[in-house]
């Protein structure tokens, strides 16, 4: 049996600082507008749902930021993260291309979230803020803020979308046994919440509704702030410790990534694994093709415009420039929750722009059809997002074969699919279908977009 | 905060060998019997159910036993595994204690199973075998079995127990994510299965009637063995890499422990933490206090009798003396499927009759609530099972604070609870319930056990 190889770094490997790739871009990011003036916004802006330091990290431009040594104690019980080989995969392919997989799912949550769900908690716990107030898709973000609350002693307030938090009762369970409280989205807690209820009492929620209530709620009491768990630069910038450790992992394997595969929801592994590659390449050094996976019912950076938009549906954001299906998008309610946003990180957009990554997009079958292929030869069974990963790097792997090139494939696997399985009964019993958006409400979101000079 | 600290050792420090506490003990090891002959059975007995290889390890007395290279190569995807000093838990209790655990759940069936599902598929696969049967209670070993057949070509078949096949879909559909095909327990698929549903058929099931099942499979078919995920000699062997782990990585930390906690069920993780340590203790070496942690409903070491038993309901496996509560006595539905045995391994029932270990049992509410508070201390949420290890390490650990001592524990968290989130769900909303079993079936079948000259 061709076996796996594991790269290991020791404790004292683990990066002390974070890549910010803002130092790195070629033109720089279109900044935060505020929806009334259509002016830059500034940190006073923010200010009511952030705590200072990651509105200083949001805006930095500086290559290099700490990681707090209190971050990095806690990091250690997991981290560095295991990169993977995976000889198996590949030879139950027949590919000549070397696959490298990161793997995030040892973290306590189960997902690559803690990343920057634990620098979020620490920022606003030394600022002497006592709740946070968050929205999550799946629940791998909102178990993530739930377990560093717990650690913290921070109330954690999570909004969760409707269909997700009917479809994994699991990983809601996980966030209240670490003592957070879950409310299923559109809630009747939150003026947006009751909003959509009204036009829409089955509504199935999505992130940008979620966003909508979880900030109502921090902007309404001085001692809660919100927390995002991705999208937003400072999120991208914590997941770069992910990235940076598979860069010197690589280093043990003597290897460097031709293509880097990652999924995209609202950007943050994605982000987490290619910036540090990119800013290489933006530094002169080596080339690497970066490809972002995403769902075919959800097809943000494939079919939307790249444009101002609100981060949520309920309008309190400001505005930022990213590619987007319209703030009022309703995704249909396929099981990687986690992916269904109606825009895109600003950064992971602008990078698109610039001709810097080309983006995929697949359905929903074909991407579990990936994960059982590799769960079967790598023994672990990934997180319904992690499979568009999956589906990504097989199919490199498999072009790869076709035309006899011994590429390196390095991708993210961001989280296991242990709190999902209720996504594989259905698909090992056939019930799992393809499910498409629908065309008109896409048109009538993407007609609502603000206007704005761009 | 005070942190955790993780212990790591690196790849190469990993066991090469397996250690036999066989060698060691003051009295041997009473051997299993032919029921129908009341002689000691030879390997010749055990040929149509286990691999050769199996069989020697089950029977031998040598001291160390090599661990095949290819099983070490794929323990090496999350072998050495972590062991953490649980500051954050001392903290959480006030306890003057130091508190260690192995943690077993980083494998990629969440569980310390796979420790000898890899080598019993590997000695099987090396025999020719094609397909293997076995039973699961809560699924934690039919998922690692099924793993190893994923990776070694092997057909599994598996027989899971009732209630937990509708407690646990998740595992299920692990186990099937794996390829493997699992049927509940009683099944109509074979004669011991049927006579039980013909008497009951509403039988929740237990460990002992699937344990029937799968070996009535493999005796008919003569490419089809069967493996035991735990009770059997070979199964805590394979298990005591763990233990063997910990002894180095405690040396690392400058610590030995003074009491080891080990929940049990069958035996095996027990087995497996305690025995390289009272090997040691054997051997002239330090002393340790061990004690063993069983669930109230299901009390084998605590209220058994130490008898000449069948492993099996339906009668189909040798005689075993080990302490028992009977073979025909089915424990009541509770959340530890994996805990849910009639009997427990002879090795450990051996021990605690020459006095080297004391044991103790705890109701299935208060096992849930050290495992809520040892997740928020700690970050991870233990299956079930471990949840009566975290509960009997607390206790000491509470006991010390009492009496002002700063006694080293070691205990195993041999599994994650990913997969076992009902189990919390029912816990938070107040619906899981201490269930007792009941004093006249537990009469009833230890009025069964069989006559046999002690």
């Amino acid at each position: 049996m061709s076996d796996q190889v594991k790269y290991l770094l020791s404790e004292e490997q683990m990066p002390k600082s974070w890549y910010n790739i803002a130092a790195d871009l070629p033109v720089p990011l279109p900044p935060p507008l505020h929806p009334g003036t259509g002016q830059p916004i500034g940190p006073d802006d923010l200010a009511p749902i952030f705590p200072m330091e990651v509105i200083r990290q949001e805006v930095s431009t500086e290559r290099r930021i700490d990681i707090p040594k209190e971050v990095r104690d806690i990091f250690r019980q997991w981290r560095p993260s295991p990169l993977y080989r995976a000889r198996r995969l590949e030879k139950a392919l027949g590919t000549p291309a070397r696959i490298y997989y990161k793997y995030e799912g040892v973290s306590p949550a189960g997902s690559h979230k803690p990343n920057t769900s634990i620098p979020q908690a620490f920022y606003n716990k030394a600022e002497g803020v006592r709740r946070l107030t968050t929205e999550t898709g799946a629940g791998q973000w909102g178990s993530s803020l739930a377990f560093a609350g717990a650690l913290f002693g921070l109330e954690v307030e999570v909004f969760m979308v409707r269909v997700s938090y009917d479809q994994k009762p699991y990983r809601r369970a996980l966030m209240e046994a670490y003592g957070a409280r879950c409310v299923a989205s559109p809630s009747p807690e939150t003026e947006s919440g009751r909003a959509i209820l009204a036009s829409n009492p089955d509504s199935t929620g999505s992130l940008g509704i979620a966003i909508s209530e979880a900030v109502e709620r921090a902007v309404q009491s001085p001692d809660t702030k919100y927390a995002l768990g991705s999208v937003l630069n400072h999120v991208l910038l914590h997941q770069t410790i992910l990235g940076e450790e598979a860069m010197l992992q690589l280093e043990m394997a003597g290897d460097y990534p031709d293509v880097i595969v990652g999924c995209t929801g609202g950007g943050s592994n994605f982000g987490g694994i290619a910036f540090p590659f990119l800013g290489e390449k933006l530094r002169g050094g080596r080339d690497v093709e970066i490809i972002a996976v995403e769902p075919a019912a959800c097809p943000t950076l494939t079919k939307g415009v790249y444009a101002y938009d609100f981060g949520d549906t309920g309008h309190l954001t400001p505005l930022v420039k990213m590619h987007t299906l319209g703030s009022t998008f309703v995704p249909p309610g396929f099981h990687s929750g986690g992916l269904r946003y109606h825009g895109m990180a600003p950064l992971v957009s602008h990078i698109q722009e610039l001709g810097l990554i080309s983006s995929r997009a697949y359905k929903q079958l074909e991407t579990f059809e990936a994960g059982v292929l590799f769960g079967r030869a790598e023994g672990i069974l990934p997180a319904p997002e992690a499979n568009h990963a999956v589906k990504g790097a097989i199919d490199v792997a498999l072009e790869c074969k076709r035309d006899g090139r011994a590429r390196t494939i390095l991708f993210n696997l961001c989280g296991h699919g242990h709190f999902d399985m209720q996504a594989y009964i259905d698909f090992a019993a056939g019930k799992l279908k393809d499910i498409d958006y629908s065309q008109a409400d896409l048109e009538r979101a993407l007609a609502g977009l603000p206007k704005v000079a761009a």
